[in-house]
């Protein structure tokens, strides 16, 4: 068998602290634009069967069972319990825990306390421009306090996130990037006041950042602040940022791609060409289940091994967590077992590959272990 | 083993009448511009090994048997024979037939006759407007026979199709739909009365409609029907139909997106994402041969178990729809069987997923079992 | 076992011929604009494994030796005794070798020597306009001189190649060839003229061809030629190229697309559809590594197997041409051996298609036999 230390997962958010109904739980399972069909169920999915497979037994039933079952099971121990045993029974070293909007989660500490494991903070650049245009009156205040708001988040956070990237288009776009023609440099500061003045004047408190100009001014200021920075890709075409990856390169910085499935071979393509650039090992693996050794295999193509780092994606169900944790260490084993079996890989390295993919890759890219 | 129970074809075409010489018979195995290369034969390939697997064993022959021995022996049987071995030898309990326009093939009652199955029409919506064109001398008798014909349609039919929706571009796109700049929205009546003047005007006798105005009102006319409507994506990016897809959502209709291979998991992508789109498990099934378990994995990693429908696309040939039953039911087993046995699945849970995806998705989208 | 006939390897380069030390040989594994990043080496990697398991073997250590314990021993033997133990071990009986400007590396009449094999020239078209240009004054001797070169080289070299076809965009579009707009027709006269004459204005003496219109003159100068044409896609879509395909259909050319992963399912596609389009069986494998089986097995799924050709993509170091050959003999047992095994495919034609894929394709494509 091949070893796998404890995980470091690079990309997570907090739990939900409420008890959950039925419906409520089924809802976070898959990403969807609305309800289920009629006759239909996200429990009938590779996440809900995942979620069927790995999490009950962590809650003391056996495999499989019924979403009704687990449910009642979960509820009479309470979310906090269940959160408990769930975060602890999937061998998770540290989890980077985005901070991002999605709803009232766990912090970071709180997640750490739940899971015995350690924390670290991922923070969105989005929110840092919508928090600092929620409390300054002028644009030059506003481009002052986010200019803080960066500096002060690169002292204490492991990275920067941008979950919109290919907004920043010069031009009109699809949503999956296709067709994008993104600017891939740093816009000027008269360009940046302009956008700041614009968007300011006409946004609703709380409004999010869509402005190309200003999301390019985020991406750039998380650049030289020499941490990481986190993309997310959706389900769109990693390859629309490859100008940005170019005028990126060789300014130190490093560029983690999340997401990418259906596009996690061409994630993996850039993680290849450019030396700053890595790719995420947790790209779909909990939300395809029974399929995720295939994709994590790949993913192992053309990514070189020292630039692939695990997440679970997970966030809201700590089910989520422990499904993506469960499910990629099932998967890294049979795979790279698989390729020592028929001797194309020795063991020796293999357990390497592993232990690269599953923490060390991640320890070192975010400098988890510096004092 | 999986149980898997009579399937439901959900898109086929009639059959040719006629007694097919080696040619012939060669010509109808692959989607091809022009005749083979030489030195090369349609019959090298994975749709024309998986004809010789499955279908000589259904007239009498050992599998694998070479081409002219098996057109010999087709020959011998005649063409209505023939069929109705291979028909009946694949255990489909129901067809959709698309009547559009590919030529002087069986209707779907004689379909249903030669197979001992029940048969469905689906409606090519193109050719609602060509016929309505046909007959009518104004562009005001144009659209009203043309409603009329949407509407009797509607009231006898399992579905509509549109086998060009990347057609309906605002403006110049490449023929696979990436690129394209599709307007999702229903056309004004003005605007729908300009284009079908200018089409009446230009269009010789049986000329195709490729007016992307008059597309988008075939479409829309479609969806208020509220019967489902099949949408041919060919070997392009389904998420080009993402503005009409969002467009569409909340109304009611149900999008079936046919075709895909090879970007069928995006097409299993956008039926996980929007509730009213369906997936075809068939895309490519019987084209890919032994590789068919391989791509009909790649389609359950992300579409909901509910949202997957099986065809074989056969047409003209019956052995098309023979060898994409055949292949399906074989891979769904293998697939299947194979998440049981390593854990990743309950029996259960896989007995109830075939059955889904075999037929009862689509008795429930297509309504088929209504009295 | 699968039996596989000696290889065609139908795009190669040249060897170096000087010694190498661990940096040096370690950039040559894979694409990338720049070193490895910090912490990590190109070593590890599929192409870095496969090169540490096939090649050691051959040079008299055991397999996944470390390495510094291979280079060692590579200096031991010297530059030319490991090309030749490389290549010899590999059983390859032609090569057609890209002559193409990527350094000082052996002609094709050393490798042949090297390899005791046969060796045939690809010639660059990029190449021929860039030495026209640097030999001649005028615009008129230019292209007389260009037309000269192509006659010239078309009567000695088994194919063209051209490195940049996605460069032939009429307008702006991405480097990978998504939203390109490529205009497939030949230019005229007066409009080559006017680029040849722009281009040799600007150009400093050695500079590289990236005008599209005089890619264009190129392209259609190879195809009048009547040799095959091979197509480099990289890792960008081939679906760009389907103007062009189309233009050339039905005009004796024969159209080879090399590279295309992660792209090669379309690869195939556009094989399968055109009967001059031929596919690259050696996309990838030797750079996948342990994963070479699956990457070939995508490309079977619709590439007609009449119209799949090896190659290894090696170059410069030798061990890329053996791992390459090497990797794709063993692939193609499995995948081929696996069907049979099933029942999906009978050994016979197993045989037969592997003999296709991995030699008489291409001497048929090539005409290599003719006297």
């Amino acid at each position: 068998m091949i070893e796998t230390p404890p995980l470091v997962d690079q990309y997570c958010h907090g739990v939900l602290r409420t008890e959950l109904g039925l419906g409520t739980f089924e809802a976070q399972l898959i990403h969807s634009a609305g309800p289920p069909a009629a006759g239909t169920t996200f429990f009938d999915t590779q996440t809900g069967f995942a979620v069927r497979r790995w999490c009950p037994p962590l809650l003391g039933l056996e495999p499989h069972a019924a979403p009704a079952r687990y449910l009642a099971r979960r509820r009479e121990l309470g979310p906090a319990e269940s959160a408990r045993r769930l975060l602890r029974g999937s061998d998770v070293a540290a989890y980077l825990v985005d901070t991002g909007p999605i709803g009232d989660l766990t912090s970071p500490k709180e997640l750490a306390l739940a899971a015995d494991a350690e924390a670290f903070e991922t923070v969105r650049l989005e929110l840092l421009a919508e928090q600092a245009a929620d409390t300054s009156g002028t644009v030059a205040a506003f481009l002052a306090n986010l200019a803080e708001a960066v500096h002060h988040a690169a002292a204490g956070a492991a990275a920067f996130a941008c979950a919109t990237p290919f907004a920043c288009a010069a031009g009109p776009g699809r949503a999956d990037g296709t067709g994008l023609d993104l600017d891939p440099d740093p816009p000027g500061p008269g360009e940046v006041r302009g956008a700041a003045g614009r968007w300011l004047a006409g946004r609703p408190r709380g409004g999010a950042v869509r402005d190309p100009v200003l999301l390019r001014h985020l991406l750039w200021s998380a650049v030289a602040s020499g941490l990481p920075l986190q993309l997310h890709t959706g389900t769109g075409d990693p390859a629309a940022l490859t100008g940005f990856v170019r005028a990126t390169e060789g300014l130190g910085t490093r560029l983690v791609l999340l997401g990418g499935y259906p596009y996690h071979r061409h994630a993996a393509r850039l993680a290849e060409a450019f030396p700053h650039v890595y790719a995420d090992a947790g790209a779909g693996l909990g939300r395809t289940g029974a399929r995720a050794s295939a994709v994590l295999a790949e993913l192992l193509e053309l990514a070189p091994f020292g630039k692939l780092l695990f997440s679970s994606g997970g966030g809201r169900l700590p089910e989520l967590h422990a499904v993506g944790a469960l499910v990629f260490r099932e998967a890294l084993a049979r795979v790279l077992g698989g390729w020592v079996a028929e001797g194309s890989w020795s063991w020796r390295d293999a357990d390497r590959v592993a232990a690269m993919v599953a923490a060390g890759n991640a320890r070192r890219v975010y400098r988890l272990d510096r004092p």
